[in-house]
């Protein structure tokens, strides 16, 4: 891999130091002018982004979705000044809009950036992000794409307390991303005093370094240091991520803020933005262009390819695991090359083991680092691939924030957590997964899936691969009889009537373990003369609203079961659908994971929750009888 | 701080070799007879387990809650027959309870450890978390507690690639904790192969002396070496937290599976569990005590004090907002003296800092670590002290398999979530905590409050204080009028009823900001004739079903109006207590965010969302005309 770029002619450091002092300027005003944002931690970057943008971002601005540009992601998204004055000088964003739209209502200049703007790959602003996305994009470019592009991140000093960062430079290293770059924008001020380590760029160094990144320290305000490290830094030689480790000043350029404490998060009053414009040496109106990659050639988004899948089929009645389906179909649809897949150090439990076996080269361990895992797949997300992440849905709860952020970097992401609920038995409580569905229901645009035998579960993971959004499949450990021939369909927003009849007294709803038992619970019923209808609802979000009306409707008596808290899964959208169709007046039983529980076999487990088929037809018979 | 313990015959090192060897012999045994659990990832630790237990570990087993007790937590919590055989060796569990109750129902032998058993502090088998928790009892022990005990936490090495480690390790050299000593057994092998670092010791002191750690490397089967390396680590000496670097062998001791893969978290089948007791040297049943420490002569848990608590109190209209009262009220009850608090980096954003300014000795500043924030809070809790931890709501999310944990450890802490949803305003999506409501309510036994003014935030801040459990209180970053006279009470599992009439066509019920939207809006309502009894809901969870089951018998009609997503929030605590009740006949108007916000003003934002006086007007209006 060589650097590929169409050189123009580069701006002079002498323009750079000019274009700096823009950026201040403009940050200044496009914040005072909102009565809001983070000047200040936008100046101390500002040589940095200059020196980037004028002579070493390859970047195709006319074309942001050109396979071969490098990526700019602000792991530091409040410094969104900054990075919006960059788009006012390589004059994709005007002046107009940077002064009228920053901040404000229906703008795409949001308070932090979000891929609302084509150049934007990532939403941050929760810190301790961009740099672990940063990797997801670099995994994509040094093993999938195969292209020279480098993924530049900026960093304010103050996210390295997120652990998150630290799964980031590990696992860069791990995989010799050295076409990843962390810019340390190390300007010693937090929002409310001085950082843990001030100045102490040694400290930041011995870290980095422990991690195995190579680290460049700099005076983040000489231009000239910064382009000599950037074009080290830049060189994609070595094996190692490289950290541009910059010592910088707060407000840097105005002596009434600069390095001085109280300055965090405020925008300067017009007066005093008067002030500082003048300091800065006034309004500058630059346009700078920097290097633009030679075209890849290729489609923006990597293509499947034309090799058939071939999807698992299962023998009605045979016992298997949704999550071994998992492992099946994942391993299936991996055939589409754009497919990619990463597990959290479980893959021999997740299943996720089936598609390392058979597609060696676009599976990527990441190890006991949840966090990662999810940045990760956001990150393939960006360069167009079709991830899939998994662990224990347990320890998705570790990701929550990566989670709740990839919703609002539009990213297409499907997640898959095993060992849901207490079905899992000996292991304990720490182990199950029982606040799950809660969790991925409340995510904006989310998709929520938990089938209850191994034909659907293959079959929703080929949906997952193709719908937007992030998705998530609910897998469960123990293996129960395939309930579906491979000829059923199973589309997202679907659900399936297992038995029915025009008498039913009540319908009993479930997904996962408590399908199978609300199955057994109807026979038991049935056995007494109670006709009871079974509903497999194995999309809880979006859910298929007209037949659970039509049930409450036909019968007037609903059992929810769900292996899982009682607060925010299957039950409460279930409630949800009753109450915006006016049909509260159902009979309601939900049951679900009210106490604690501990260690023991599936089924002491299910029943001591009062999931058992016993439980549920113990419910159907109180609605029934009510 | 002097080692103050009381020193019985310690065991040689040769009685020490042979404890080892009996700890990895019951290992074997309890989960052999289990059917499941983790002997080859106990038999790497059992000879770091049997020189603690033997010779450093100062504890007084028969008085666990004794406050100059060291701490033991297990971090590789499914090193569980591990520390369930150290009980049996020092007399606390028999042997027969542990072939029999192990991982069995009903049992207080869980899978993973868990504070149903009085010796352990924090429930753990979440990798990467006890560490964290560790550095929480270490803080309370150096800064509050000021004894010597010593918090040993056993690590395993798959579980150093959690990014919490590293936010433990930071927060551990920035506080000095050299009372905390990490033990990791580096036993090479993960779950599904080797480690991303192996038995590359150096590697891993390079970034834990980059951290701030002093290092110390054994060989993890050498008494004679871990015994020194204790002695050492335990002294208290310095000013940095300690490690002890194990090089060790999974499955050491049994040929068969010693250093070999494919044995992470399988139990010997029972022919082979004989041949490995044989060839370890046969059933033992030592009795094992270590070193106790002298009393404290302190009560079990710190205790309040009795300097009298001055609660803030507020002008009814003035406009206040409720984090600025969360604050206040926390900075008061500080005058309790075992009120802790911690706080992300945002100390002035929560008014936190309030706090920090009048009781500096027992805030702790966390950084920007939200995982070490709540496993901070959590450690103190072990302690018995009454912790508060803060952040924005959004960040909260980053904690959530900690929060989750807590549950588990049955930890008492209250978290309190600022700049909660689209009110927020220009800041974007990032900063907006939107799932917060759900991910809370859906934690075992928690308590989820919101309040709408400053009074009430102010009182179920004292009221958090003496609950169990997780407790969280959203609060909301605009300053709105204080509603309530300080005579006011607002008892955990009330709510308001703000204004009613026995002809109410319609109840408004909302919570923190939509609340005074309601208000506004029943005014409106007013204006036209209608009627409308408008509830504070300040309590999400538990809730006040009584009050909203009478609501919706009067009126027949709610609008439930949250600031945050549809998914498992106000809206659907209500909608659960009307399923409940039998009440699902109500007419329910929901409103929720349910589009992705941008950046603008409050008024727009909440505008935007529907949620504005007007938006709830129009509900309640389209209900009364349906």
């Amino acid at each position: 891999m060589t650097g590929t770029a169409t050189i123009p002619d580069l701006a002079t450091l002498d323009e750079l130091r000019e274009l700096g002092q823009q950026l201040r300027v403009d940050s200044i005003r496009a914040s005072t002018s909102a009565g809001s944002g983070h000047p200040t931690s936008s100046m101390s970057a500002a040589d940095l982004l200059a020196v980037l943008t004028g002579r070493h971002l390859r970047y195709d601005w006319d074309r942001p979705a050109e396979p071969a540009n490098d990526h700019l992601i602000f792991s530091k998204g409040h410094a969104s000044p900054l990075l919006y004055s960059v788009y006012k000088a390589v004059g994709v964003v005007s002046d107009e809009e940077l002064m009228t739209g920053y901040r404000r209502f229906g703008s795409r200049l949001e308070g932090h950036p979000t891929p609302v703007l084509p150049w934007v790959d990532v939403a941050t602003g929760s810190l301790g992000q961009g740099l672990p996305y940063g990797v997801g994009v670099a995994l994509a470019g040094r093993y999938l794409d195969k292209l020279p592009y480098r993924v530049w991140v900026l960093c304010g000093d103050s996210e390295l307390a997120e652990g998150s960062i630290w799964e980031a430079f590990d696992k860069a290293a791990y995989y010799h991303l050295s076409n990843l770059i962390a810019m340390i924008d190390v300007n010693r001020l937090g929002q409310r005093g001085p950082t843990e380590l001030s100045w102490d760029l040694a400290a930041y160094t011995r870290r980095m370094e422990g991690f195995g990144a190579r680290v460049l320290q700099v005076d983040g305000h000489d231009v000239a240091a910064i382009d000599a490290a950037m074009a080290d830094a830049g060189s994609l030689n070595g094996e190692q991520p490289v950290v541009i480790l910059a010592r910088t000043e707060k407000g840097r350029g105005f002596s009434e803020v600069q390095d001085k404490e109280n300055w965090h998060g405020k925008p300067l009053p017009a007066e005093m933005a008067d002030r500082a414009i003048l300091e800065l040496g006034g309004l500058r109106n630059l346009r700078v262009r920097g290097p633009v990659p030679a075209p890849s050639g290729r489609p923006d988004r990597p293509q499947p390819g034309n090799a058939t899948v071939r999807m698992p089929s299962y023998e009605v009645g045979a016992k298997i695991a949704t999550r071994k389906a998992y492992g099946d179909a994942l391993a299936a649809i991996g055939a589409r090359q754009n497919v990619v897949a990463m597990d959290g150090e479980v893959s021999n439990s997740t299943f996720a083991a089936e598609f390392a076996e058979t597609h060696p080269a676009r599976y990527f361990e990441m190890f006991i680092a949840e966090q990662q895992l999810v940045a990760a797949a956001v990150g393939m997300s960006v360069r167009g691939y079709v991830p899939f992440a998994s662990t224990f849905a347990a320890f998705l709860t570790r990701a929550y924030d990566f989670i709740r952020m990839a919703a609002i970097s539009m990213a297409d992401i499907s997640l898959v957590g095993s060992h849901a609920g207490v079905e899992i038995g000996a292991d304990g409580p720490s182990q199950m997964g029982l606040e799950d569905l809660a969790m991925f229901r409340a995510v904006h645009g989310s998709t929520v899936l938990y089938p209850s035998d191994a034909t659907s579960a293959a079959a929703l993971v080929a949906a997952m691969a193709d719908r937007p959004g992030v998705k998530y499949m609910r897998t469960t450990r123990g293996a129960y009889p395939v309930l579906y021939s491979a000829s059923e369909q199973f589309p997202i927003g679907g659900c399936k009537v297992l038995k029915e009849a025009a008498n039913d007294q009540v319908a009993l709803i479930g997904a996962g373990i408590t399908l199978h038992n609300c199955l057994a619970a109807a026979q038991l019923l049935s056995d007494e003369g109670i006709t009871a209808r079974v509903i497999d609802l194995y999309s809880i979000k979006p859910i298929d609203a007209a037949t659970v009306a039509e049930a409450a409707l036909d019968t007037g008596r609903l059992v929810l079961a769900e292996d899982h808290h009682p607060e925010g899964g299957l039950g409460e959208a279930v409630l949800s659908v009753l109450a915006e169709r006016g049909l509260g007046g159902t009979a309601v039983a939900h049951l679900a994971v009210t106490e604690m529980p501990g260690s023991g076999t599936p089924a002491e487990l299910l029943s001591s929750a009062g999931l058992s088929a016993a439980d549920i037809a113990a419910a159907a018979r109180t609605l029934i009888s009510a």
